[in-house]
């Protein structure tokens, strides 16, 4: 169900100094940035190895992000999974009890179909699944 | 300096149920189980592609995890990078500003010298450097 971690999801307040931190200070590329405004996030992909570092900057103050933002304060927010199929993959966490945010796939950065299960389900991470061709 | 995602870290009250969350509803395999003594953690590794999700319970109540757990609740608590070489590693980080928790390297589960930096200065995010033969 499980292929890989895709990335960790970071929650920042100043998407330009968390860039000159990952990119200056610890040698990562910026691959792709992106404002996906259905999440209500500004997003970075910082690269390593094959998967990514997500920086997220809130757009609206009523996203997820600034919601962790206030609550938490800067740091991870999430860790995200690759999987092959997505349908089949939201299907068999349903089936084993978990408790999906998103009851369909939605589009997320880059145009992957992705979904969310609820961290009151999966030992307080906020756990995503991104449906990546090729994996398994 | 970071040739890819390691593990991600994640705090638990309970091994046993949070083994039977990534084994039996999320498909990971049990690949490894250590008490790491210098940690005060027992930790299990979950394999996922070339990675791992640790799960992390403390062991001794003065442990960073057990004031982790009192602080903030099961969750993720730390992204691991791997690096061919944690001296140089340690050393590109402390020449860029970052804080090293560990001024040197210390020996963390499966033998493996490890160094953590400062979540202070990564951004909120406690980051882990685990030298690993053959990576960057």
């Amino acid at each position: 169900m499980l292929g890989r971690i895709d990335h960790v999801g970071v929650a920042v307040e100043d998407l330009d100094e968390a860039i000159a931190l990952y990119r200056d200070r610890l040698g990562l590329p910026v691959e792709h940035r992106e404002t996906v405004e259905d999440f209500g996030v500004e997003a970075v992909l910082m690269g390593v190895g094959d998967g990514h570092v997500e920086l997220l900057r809130p757009v609206s103050q009523d996203s997820a992000i600034a919601q962790f933002l206030d609550r938490r304060g800067p740091g991870m927010h999430h860790v995200a999974y690759s999987t092959g199929d997505i349908e089949a993959a939201l299907a068999a966490a349903r089936q084993a009890g978990l408790q999906p945010i998103d009851e369909q796939p939605r589009i997320g950065i880059r145009g992957l179909r992705v979904a969310f299960l609820h961290p009151k389900s999966t030992g307080g991470v906020l756990t995503e699944l991104v449906e990546q061709a090729g994996e398994r």
